[in-house]
């Protein structure tokens, strides 16, 4: 999996403690000592995605696109990893003896029935997991988390 | 996920209609026409996970090193593609400001807290379903399988 993943995650809680400001790509890399351009390329499939938006000029930057509870996990998984499942079924047995050059044995084959039902469950699992969620467990284990970040930002040299 | 996990799958429910007979990669191959020196690397890893035995020589090849019912689909998954999961936490929190350079973030962190119960859940449904429970979905959905794969290998010219 992409490491964009981590790192889109994690500036998701960071917006959430910035409502109606919008940060440029560098002071969001900057925050975790992150290469600029390659977090730029993260921040727009998830702006693509509809989960950040983006405003250009000397005041633009990101911010949440929606609210946290509307941001699941595995939105951002899928945003920035892509939709495709881990495990690709390449259909072996329609070269097998007896095959039908018909038949779909994405749907029909019994072991991808079992991996995509393994992938399903994995996707339900993140897709029950939102921002709002990840963020109230931050705020209930670290209660300064959000002041301290405003603060970082704040004084943060553009 | 390395594709090597659709052609183990399906070679070791080809194998647990083959019993006491050591079947060359060669001829495993041959079955879904794919490359043979490609399987064998896949065959090597399933042996060294103990999922398969091999024997050399004239009469050699591999067969199934233990019943169906103890080979799970996520022995197969770990075997080929290797123990890491699709998450990998690098601590970015650890590059932070107010960070704690002692702390294992990857213990502590909720973004990758909130990551492994997914991959957590996805692990234990592929550790829930053996060979056994594909071959007998097989067996029950298209019950000439066994017997068409045992006529199919010794039809094969060798």
């Amino acid at each position: 999996m992409n490491e964009g993943v981590e790192w889109g995650m994690h500036t998701c809680v960071n917006l959430s403690w910035m409502p109606g400001e919008a940060l440029p790509a560098k002071k969001l890399a900057a925050f975790y000592e992150l290469p600029t351009a390659y977090l730029n390329k993260q921040l727009q499939a998830l702006t693509r995605a509809g989960i950040l938006s983006s405003t250009s000029g000397p005041k633009g930057g990101f911010q949440l696109a929606r609210p946290t509870d509307r941001i699941t996990l595995l939105d951002i998984v899928v945003a920035i990893d892509g939709p495709d499942e881990a495990f690709r079924c390449t259909e072996i047995l329609k070269a097998g003896p007896g095959a039908d050059p018909r038949e779909d044995y994405r749907t029909t084959c019994l072991i991808s029935q079992a991996m995509r039902q393994a992938e399903l469950v994995y996707r339900r699992e993140l897709a029950a997991r939102t921002i709002a969620d990840i963020v109230a467990d931050v705020e209930r284990q670290f209660p300064r988390s959000p002041e301290s970040t405003r603060a970082w930002f704040a004084n943060l040299k553009s």
